[in-house]
């Protein structure tokens, strides 16, 4: 720490904020951080590790004084109000040059409205996207930095040095333009919850032919060791173990089916129906958290429709693997469609955003980290501008392997009662997306018979209208 | 005519607005229709009904001073800023008390600001949903009010003599405050959407099964004689035997498969995840004329994805029953989930939407008028304040006599390889409904181990966070 001045500084220590701090201080990087709760500021500095230069300050100003310049300062702190809030109480302190970076997860709508108003004050201001949970912010989490190259250029050092590495390279590459690393965040949160949302229905697909927490664990633990190896599937594998410490019972059956959100796959699906793309398996996720909400109507709607589906009609044995094929499938069209959104997204928001490298970032440390991401790596190397991964010839190669057994599942699942929302919409979005023909025709005659909205023809070019017979 | 001033006027004689004004005409109203196309404003008088006082000017100062007070004046305009504008030159014309209302598919939120901007001014502002399309405007639409009482009273008398008639009573009703008339509109769009859709797979499901147009036609025209008596369903009857006057071909067959939107189906998407309701089966909707623009990319998809799927397994009489049942389960579910939609919005939104009129407005010239809406009239008047239709002891009934063959469908069309998204999510959210315990338990462990975003337990209250083995 040459002149006694920090590298780096950290606005709000929260878990996440601490432990990014921490990480960093642990790359050989001086580091303060501000948090108004001195309690938070003390646990700071005691959570350090030896050697590494670790300060916890309660008071801006007096953080902001203690950097470097250009100062590099970022934010964890909830999105909206705070984010500004933090930003009006920065602006007397910092100077011409610095650097602040919002790490949180902020509507990119904002983070191009706080850019913009920064720019005009000779700030620069990046939106960064920082996914892996607690542990991952500790140990090297995936991250995903939008905004002006020159800002970048101030920060790359240090974040190529806290981001979580595969086969030595760092997880974290300039995203694009602007709002880009929020955008890209948002998007990989939007697959998280439709992988996360699959998921559970695999769980409750395999429950429905009497697996027990025991084999469940077992399953996942077998199928995290191949093809669908990933941090969802592996942790969900150590779920099943976790006892409870309060009863007997494991944990897992005694959580309440209610779940919760932070909002960001609501914004994937609202967002992607303004550019539009479709990303259904995403809507369905965003929906069944929803659902899950209903607890009182669910209770009584069980009561009425109490009929018991048709058994299942293979081994126990072939239906994992039917099973685990339908997790595939429906996590590769999770994959596509967040990516068909982003590949989307670059082009009408003038982001920039160079796919290749988002899905590099995703291979480590991030919450979506899977090694289908290696598949999709290669995918854009052989094409790099590929608007849809399930044109690539190696993604279908595997789509075709799981694709009978997938549909296998739906069928059992439809005729057996267990709601599979999302390895539907997966299903749904494949065969839809693979015609070449679809039946919207008849949707475009009906807005014309009632609404005069006009139609196009597949041999004249133009705009049609018909007087319908009635 | 008393002192030779005018009932009401309409600024935009676009066809809409032409119609509806012809039509309250045709009740004994005078009017006066305001566009600066003079050709509209002769066309407007050219096809007034012998003996009916109807104008049309060129002039819209012109226009207002020959209106008697309080005025009332309705505009047909596109949504957004041509809106504004109207409003804007209205401004200078209009006095205290006058009824201005916006009867254009215009989102909600904008007609909230627009009551208060000009609440201010002591003008009513009124935003009024109305569907039937062109011939519904002429004949007798369906008519959604929202704003204050006093100013629906003033156009009680004449929108009831204009409202479509079931029955003798008019469709038409106060729904609510401020931007309950848009909203109920626009949640009508959303099923209207989600119905569409599911006609559109049903159509593609039977012609799998080799109809042809001429048989569908037989088939849809059947339906529309039962339980599935619809205006959705009779002019789909009517497409099939639609001959193209280009071709030899039936125009059904060279209409482009690219279908186009206006955008209330996805505002009805994005405003649901909002509150947050579900209402799954009309994102699949928007999500289907999505994938239907993606001409170029289904046809490489084609190319590369080209197997064919199963047979269908019964015979093609007991398919039609099938597929009828299917469509009739998928409109129930579609009602289901816009009516959930309107009873949370109006709570969350203090609209006070009064839900069984919203129904009972719809079961005339709207485009989703159907005999259900009969079935939900009773519903509601059994229990007023139903929050899902599903939990309706007779709705109920109806749905049980669906259900087996809509499972045979969505496993069938899984296995066949026919795309039928609003189908499976419609089965989908029921399943997932009349589920006591969902698998989201999962959900939340998951986001408690990677995030510590905490959860709930079943047997104890209280907020739980665990340190979760590894």
């Amino acid at each position: 720490m040459s002149n006694n001045l920090f590298d780096f500084g950290m606005i709000g220590l929260g878990v996440m904020g601490r432990n990014l701090l921490l990480n960093t201080a642990d790359h050989g990087f001086s580091v303060i951080g501000f948090d108004k709760d001195e309690a938070k500021t003390a646990a700071l500095e005691a959570a350090a590790t030896e050697g590494t230069t670790v300060k916890g300050v309660p008071d801006l100003a007096h953080m902001v004084q203690q950097l470097q310049r250009p100062r590099k300062l970022m934010m964890l702190v909830p999105a909206g109000k705070p984010v500004d809030d933090v930003i009006e109480s920065l602006l007397p302190l910092v100077e011409k040059g610095d650097v602040i970076i919002d790490g949180g997860n902020s509507h990119y709508t904002d983070t191009l409205r706080r850019v913009k108003y920064l720019r005009d004050k000779e700030i620069h201001f990046m939106g960064v996207g920082v996914s892996g949970g607690e542990q991952g912010a500790r140990t090297g989490p995936s991250i995903m930095p939008g905004g002006d190259l020159e800002a970048y250029s101030h920060v790359k050092p240090l974040l190529e040095a806290i981001a979580a590495k595969v086969n030595g390279e760092p997880c974290v590459a300039y995203l694009g333009k602007e709002g880009a690393g929020h955008y890209v965040k948002m998007v990989h949160n939007g697959i998280e919850y439709a992988i996360m949302q699959l998921i559970s229905e695999s769980y409750t697909l395999l429950k429905h032919a009497g697996l027990n927490n025991d084999e469940l664990h077992e399953t996942f633990k077998k199928w995290n060791e191949g093809a669908l190896q990933s941090f969802l599937v592996e942790i969900t594998a150590d779920i099943f173990l976790q006892k409870d410490d309060k009863t007997t019972a494991r944990l897992l059956d005694v959580i309440s089916d209610k779940a919760g959100s932070k909002g960001t796959g609501k914004w994937t699906s609202q967002d992607s129906m303004e550019l539009p793309v479709a990303v259904s398996v995403i809507d369905s996720a965003v929906a069944m958290r929803t659902v899950s909400g209903y607890k009182e109507e669910r209770i009584k709607a069980a009561a009425l429709y109490n009929e018991s589906g048709a058994a299942i009609t293979v081994s126990t044995e072939e239906w994992i693997k039917q099973v685990h094929d339908a997790l595939y499938f429906g996590t590769i069209l999770s994959y596509a469609q967040g990516l068909a959104m982003l590949y989307q997204a670059s082009r009408e928001l003038a982001m920039d955003i160079p796919l290749p490298d988002a899905v590099s970032v995703w291979r480590g440390g991030c919450i979506i980290r899977s090694t289908l991401l290696e598949t999709f790596t290669q995918a854009y190397k052989n094409s790099p501008d590929l608007s849809n991964i399930l044109l690539d010839p190696g993604v279908a190669a595997i789509i075709k392997s799981a694709e009978s057994n997938t549909r296998a599942v739906v069928a059992q699942a439809a005729l057996s009662g267990v709601p599979a929302a999302a390895l539907m919409s997966s299903l749904a979005y494949f065969d839809a997306y693979r015609s070449e023909r679809m039946a919207t025709n008849l949707i475009q005659a009906q807005r014309d018979y009632f609404g005069a909205h006009t139609y196009q023809r597949t041999d004249i070019p133009g705009t049609f209208h018909t007087e319908w017979n009635h």
